[in-house]
Order: C-alpha cells, then sequence, then structure tokens
C-alpha cells in the first residue's frame, strides 16, 4: 500500500498545480512540455516494434522518465534504432529463446503478441503498453494528452464492477456515486486494467475496414468507466495500461502469427482471460480515456488473412467465456489462469486442434512467469 | 414497423439538412427555432407538477408539437398554469380517482411518483417524462440541446446488452463495433428505455448533497451506450424516454409520499423492475445523452428524511433484483411484473412490512394498466 500512497500524494501534487498553471492531472493532460511524473519506479512501457522507434519523439516528454520494455519482432539480426535520451532494454528472439528455453514456444513469433514476453521480464508493478502507430492525441480544447498520466489515475483508483454508475467513473474529480447507488458498494474494487482508446484510426475488424474505409473516429468521449461484472469486451492492446502484480500472469497474447493458423486476436484472447478472472477474483476493468492518435489503418486483406478463422471461432469462443466458472479454490492469478487452460482444451478443442495448442502454450506461459518471477508468485499465493 | 421506418425517414432528412445548415440530428441538437419534429404522432411528454409550467416555455420549440400529459401533485384544487399553445391534457387527484375508482390506491399523492399514472393513459407508442425544473443544456459548442431528439434516436436504434463495445453506442453516426465484437451479435436489440442526464445539479442522495453541496456537474460526455444484461443502475426519472409497447406496464414508480415510509426511490424501483424484465425479455436500455439543465437542488435535509430507510432497505433490494430469475412462462411484460411482485412479497417482506403493501400495489397497477390498455394487453399477449 506504500506505493499506492506515494502515488496518490503525487497525483494530489499534480492536482496543486492545477491551481497555479496549465497542469490538469485529473483528467491527465498537459499543455508543458515537462509533466509531472508519476510511478516512475513502479512502471515499465513495454512496445513491441519491427521498424526504428522514431515516434518516441513524440511521446519524449511524457515516457521520457520511464523504463522501456522493447520487444523486437521477426528477424533478430536487425537493428532497431531508439532515439538517444530514452531508459530501455531490448529483447530479441534470440534473447527470448536464450533465457525461456524451451518455454520459449508459447511466445509468438511475427506477430505483436510477442510483447507479452515484455510483460513477463519485467519486474515494475505496472505495465503500460503501446503500439509504435501511436501518436500523442489532443483534446477538444487542444491539450496534449498525457496517455499514461491518465493510465495511472484509472489504475490508482477503484474500479466499481457490481453497480453501473450513470455518471461514469464516481472517482474521477466533480463526480460521484448518484443516488440509488447501494452505498455498501461505493468502497469499489482494486482496478487491475485500465483500457484506453484511440482517435482518427478506430479498431475495427477486417470486414468493417473494407465497408468502412474512410471512418475516423473524431468524437472525443470525456469518460472513464469500468466494465460492468460479467461482462465480456473488446480489449485492444495497442494503448492498454495493468497492474503485473494483481493480472500480470493473466495478460498472456496467445499463440498468433507465424505458424498459426490466425492473428489479431492477440489482446482479445487477453482480454476474455483477464476479464472472466477479474470478475473471479473481485477485481476491476476500467475503459475509456486516455486516447492516443493512431495513425495508420493496417491492410484490411491482410487483416481479413488473419482474422478469417477468428470470425467464426468467436462465435464459440464468447460463448465459452461467457459460461465459464472458476473453482472457489482458485484463489490467484496463475490458479485461475491453469483452471481456464483445462476448460479451453476440454470445450474449445472440438472448435479447432489449435486450442489444444493454445491450452497447452497458456501453462507453459504460467510456468515461464512463475520462473522469471519467483517473488510474485509466492506472494500472491501466500496472500491468497 | 411502419412507425419506426417514418421515424428513421425522418431522421434521416434531419442529417441531410445538417450537411447544409446547423442542425445536427446525430447529436440531437439544434440551433434554430424549429427543429424537424420526429414521431410527433406517436410520443406523449408526461409531466407531473405542483406548479405552474412557466419551464414549458424554454422548451417550447422542441416540445410544441407534442401532445402534454400533465399529472397535477397534490392540492387537486389548486389551478395549474400552462403556457399557451401547448396541447395537453391535464389529471389532478380527482381525475385519477374517478378513472381507476379503488385502483387509484396504487397512484402515490404528494410525489412525483404520480407521473406513472401519465403513462398509463396515455395511447402512444413512447413516453418522454421531464421534471419541471429541468431546462434546456447546452453542448460545448454553445448549441441548444434537443433531449427529445436524442431520446428518440436512442429508441429507434437497437441497444447491445450482450457484450460491451468500446467505441460506446455503434448505431452512432461516426461509430461502429470494434475488432473482437462477435458478428452475431451485431444485430443487437430492440431498446426500451433511453435514460438521459442531467449537467449542473447532479442527482444525488442526500448524504452526497450534504456532503458535497457545491458540486456541479459540468463534464459533458459525447456518449450513448447500452447498460449491460445482468446490471442493475440507478435510473433517474428527471430526464426519461421509454417505449410503452415494449416495457410500459413495468415503468411503475411505486408507493411513495403521502402515506408511505420513503419517497425519492421512485424511478429507481421502476429502474430496477425494467432493467431484469428487460434483461429476462432480451430488450435494451440505453444511458449517456442528452443531458438536461437540472436547475435547482432539492433540499437535503427533507430528502434525507425520505430517504433515510431507503437507503438501508437498498442493501437487500439489490441483491434481491440481482438474483431474481423470472421463469420462461413469463413472456410478456405483465406476466413478469406480476412474478415480480410475488417474490417481491415473497422475498423483501422481511424487510419491511411495506413491501408486502408495495407487491400489492404492483399487482394494482397492472390491473389498472390492462383496463385503460385492453388493445395493448391483447397484442402483448398475442405476440408472445
Amino acid at each position: 500500500m506504500i506505493e499506492v500512497a506515494r502515488a496518490r500524494a503525487f497525483i494530489l501534487e499534480s492536482v496543486r498545480d492545477v491551481e497555479s498553471g496549465k497542469w490538469k492531472v485529473e483528467s491527465g493532460k498537459s499543455g508543458m512540455a515537462s509533466p509531472t511524473v508519476v510511478l516512475k519506479d513502479e512502471l515499465d512501457i513495454v512496445i513491441p516494434t519491427i521498424r526504428n522507434l522514431d515516434f518516441l519523439e513524440k511521446w519524449r516528454p511524457f515516457f521520457e522518465a520511464y523504463h522501456l520494455i522493447i520487444v523486437q519482432d521477426g528477424d533478430p539480426s536487425k537493428t532497431i534504432k531508439v532515439p538517444e535520451g530514452f531508459d530501455y532494454e531490448l529483447y530479441n528472439r534470440n534473447d527470448i529463446n536464450r533465457i525461456l528455453g524451451p518455454k520459449a514456444s508459447c511466445i509468438s513469433f511475427k506477430d505483436s503478441a510477442c510483447r507479452c514476453f515484455g510483460y513477463m521480464v519485467s519486474k515494475k508493478k505496472y505495465i503500460y503498453t503501446i503500439d509504435d502507430d501511436c501518436f500523442v492525441a489532443t483534446d477538444p480544447s487542444g491539450l496534449k494528452i498525457n496517455a499514461l498520466n491518465q493510465h495511472i489515475q484509472n489504475l490508482l483508483s477503484p474500479s466499481t464492477p457490481f453497480f453501473f454508475n450513470t455518471l461514469y467513473d464516481p472517482f474521477r474529480e466533480g463526480a460521484d456515486f448518484v443516488r440509488g447507488y447501494p452505498f455498501s458498494l461505493r468502497e469499489g474494487v482494486p482496478t487491475a486494467v485500465s483500457h484506453g482508446l484511440w482517435l482518427n484510426i478506430p479498431d475495427y475488424d477486417a470486414p468493417t475496414q473494407l465497408v468502412k474505409p474512410l471512418e475516423r473516429n473524431t468524437r472525443y468521449v470525456d469518460a472513464v468507466l469500468t466494465i460492468p461484472n460479467g461482462t465480456l469486451f473488446p480489449m485492444c492492446g495497442m494503448n492498454l495500461a495493468f497492474d503485473r502484480h494483481l493480472i500480470g500472469p493473466a495478460m498472456y497474447f496467445g499463440l498468433m502469427g507465424d505458424g498459426q493458423p490466425i492473428g489479431r486476436y492477440d489482446d482479445m484472447w487477453a482480454g476474455w482471460c483477464c476479464k472472466v478472472i477479474c470478475d473471479h477474483l473481485g477485481l476491476g476493468i476500467k475503459t475509456g480515456l486516455p486516447y492516443i492518435y493512431h495513425s495508420k489503418a493496417s491492410n484490411p486483406f491482410v487483416n481479413l488473412r488473419k482474422e478469417y478463422k477468428g470470425i467464426f471461432w468467436q462465435e464459440d469462443i464468447i460463448p465459452f467465456f461467457q459460461n465459464v466458472v472458476l473453482p472457489k479454490e482458485a484463489t490467484t492469478v496463475q490458479k485461475c489462469y491453469i483452471e481456464l487452460a483445462k476448460q479451453v482444451k476440454e470445450k474449445l478443442t472440438k472448435v479447432d486442434p489449435y486450442f489444444d495448442k493454445l491450452a497447452e502454450a497458456m501453462v507453459t506461459w504460467i510456468e515461464a512467469w512463475d520462473e522469471l518471477n519467483p517473488a510474485e508468485t509466492s506472494l500472491a499465493n501466500g496472500k491468497a
């Protein structure tokens, strides 16, 4: 709890800045070059990439104080250029193979799903992950949005999954629980995941991209809200933050890309797994602010090929997750995840043999996670 | 379906106007004096009041084309003045007693819960109800918000209760279903209720009013969203629209005010009943836009006296509604509501004898509804 208290102190400090300057920490925005840095020593930024990371220049005022974990996808002999002044570690496929040995099979290749390796090697409490075609968005008043700062606020304030608040996140400045909200539920639950959104190119599937090639998201919705208990959502990995200690082992992005029959479902899979586990463990997931500016639509034809099977499988996967029941004994994320892997094997293998392989990779992922994070594992088990 | 098709044509017409003028039907706003009128012959505006309806002057450009049903609360000998040019019918307590006879006991007295009598005598498909201290709000660009028009758009477009869409209402202009949203769920379900919000004075309970007397809602959240299946919410009656044919008989505002131990839970009760019935029947409830401007905070001390018991009871009422299961045979709203009354009697009477009385009033309400709406009842039963 000490680190949370410290972070709250940071945030309160920033709020005080509002009075005197342009800083508006409440909505996670800054008009200044050097925003207040929050959780500097407790958060890693994970970036999967195949190219030079020039996009970081745009994020310099917001990211420079943080440590980056770069997961290089594809050809490991290629050199990824990182702009000067950033503190980072970089892992390519050779590193992943060396560190995980045979367990490296659970990390996707030639797919941005490889990013979850970064979650595993991080030693911090919080992760922010962002795609390298995502830039700083501006809010309707023209201020640059400090996405990371908003994610941190989302993660440090409780979630309210058991009853819907019509004025959205009751923990935001200027909002509260409305009349009729049960008082016993107002303490909320810890927030495990903060799901941010995208201006400009919306995160559409290939069929929608094909049908609406010109659609751009220009609507800035000034809201953060908890996804209710029992409700699934499509979690996008483009602009996502989470608490590793609370939910990390469930943030597995699956088997995608090279040698796999499917792509572009990595973050969805992680989202569905995380949601049912959060529901089971009484943790919250928030969505809404912050926005990033998503610059480039990926090729819808390529996407269609990657998504093709997913479009069908999804019709079985969703009812599966809607009906998952985790046993009472599953009191840690790891135990929940292993149980989920078992149920995936039992119930989804009939959809396609791919799910048998995926279920095994899920188990391998947990073994690898525990190997790299022995202290956390014992903490999680001890706490439960 | 003809009327829906006609309304859609109206809306499309209005959308075309956008290109040329200031009209933005998509977000339910107008900068002009004479907005396009939608569903004029299919919607009644229900207003409960104890005073002169001068507030209607502010709504004239938006309401004048519609028929008003005014339910006069309190002393029936008092004359309610309605601004000229409005087409209305007015019912006072004497009228209610005359029309319903002994069944009038189910209609609250000295409480705005009496408004539900207006829902019962209406012969239209849609109802919009608004409090007489609610005025026209403006959006961030300074345009006056045509609240009614936005409600109609909400009601005429489907809801998506079975899976959360992170870009909010996928049926709004410029939005769609995001990647990972199952295609089989994209048709959505009919929308039964549209719950609008309030700028300025938020709808807080007495304790929150007492603690935060100066809090004002200034955040305009440009979103409409479906409350997910299985999730309860606090429905406020200040700015509310619904489809009478789909959900009308469940819109009972309970026993409040004179002679009752509780107040200010009328709309909440209706909301919880409606939500579990909508979930059971596969209907949707949307919340968000439109905003109205709520001008005056009610007295928190008076409110505390009214709410006092509700604050305790709510802690039992919410788990009750969260666990309600309606039988398969309950295929109409009426059947669902009668079943709900039975369960209220069985399970909540132990909380307070009031619930026994309320359960009986719920049955009386349905009898009165069916008496005044014989054609609809047979239609509903015929459809099921």
